[in-house]
């Protein structure tokens, strides 16, 4: 893995959350984006080599609305950048953890990605993310 | 803000995490660091520009032992690197933003740190770390 691709924050309120992020990060979004096939928007601050991603459900769908019915706002996921994302889920697969994702789909941002599944990791939510090809 | 500095993950296994994160990053922590004043025993990986942070608690009086009684195990905070802590600090007050801790204090890793409240921050807990002088 190469570097915190980005970390992924359930709000409700996407415009009040990018006036937070933008006031703590000091710089505004670089991009919204809307993800039909995850039932979410979402908007990307750039933060050194890594990024945030604010999420908000745009239907009940959603599972960025399942948690916060559950656990309320907050970090929802990590995503760490791999150079070739089938191997990685590969090499993972055979030490043991499971994948939410063993084939690759499309994610926001013009990213190949995959998750795993959070029981093998400390219920800490794990995308790998890779640039398409 | 230049970068994000750690993510602070609260686990009750450090030896277990450790190879979990050992797997995931494909290398092992650079160094474990008890800090006595939080009750808690950190383990540090390097993954890029960035840190991960695991923290196990040492006593029923560490903030880890009370997120992971109400919340379990996963990601606790998320650390961002500043230049200067204190105009941080100001700069965030004079916005209106509440911080747990309004003047500087050692944290762990060598760095001075101060903690926002997460009321303010869609209930992510922000950490602001910058090196000591």
């Amino acid at each position: 893995m190469n570097k915190i691709e980005h970390l992924g924050i359930a709000v409700k309120d996407l415009a009040a959350s990018e006036q937070i992020f933008t006031d703590l990060l000091g710089a505004a979004p670089y991009k919204r984006e809307e993800v039909p096939s995850e039932h979410v928007i979402t908007s990307f601050f750039m933060i050194g080599e890594s990024k945030i991603e604010l999420l908000q459900a745009t239907s009940e769908a959603s599972a960025i609305h399942g948690f916060i019915e559950k656990k309320g706002e907050g970090i929802h996921h990590i995503a760490f950048a791999v150079d070739n994302l089938e191997a990685e889920i590969e090499r993972l697969t055979s030490l043991g953890y499971r994948m939410i994702h063993e084939k690759p789909k499309e994610g926001a941002d013009g990213k190949m990605i995959a998750f795993m599944h959070p029981s093998g990791t400390n219920k800490v939510l794990v995308e790998l993310c890779a640039d398409k090809a």
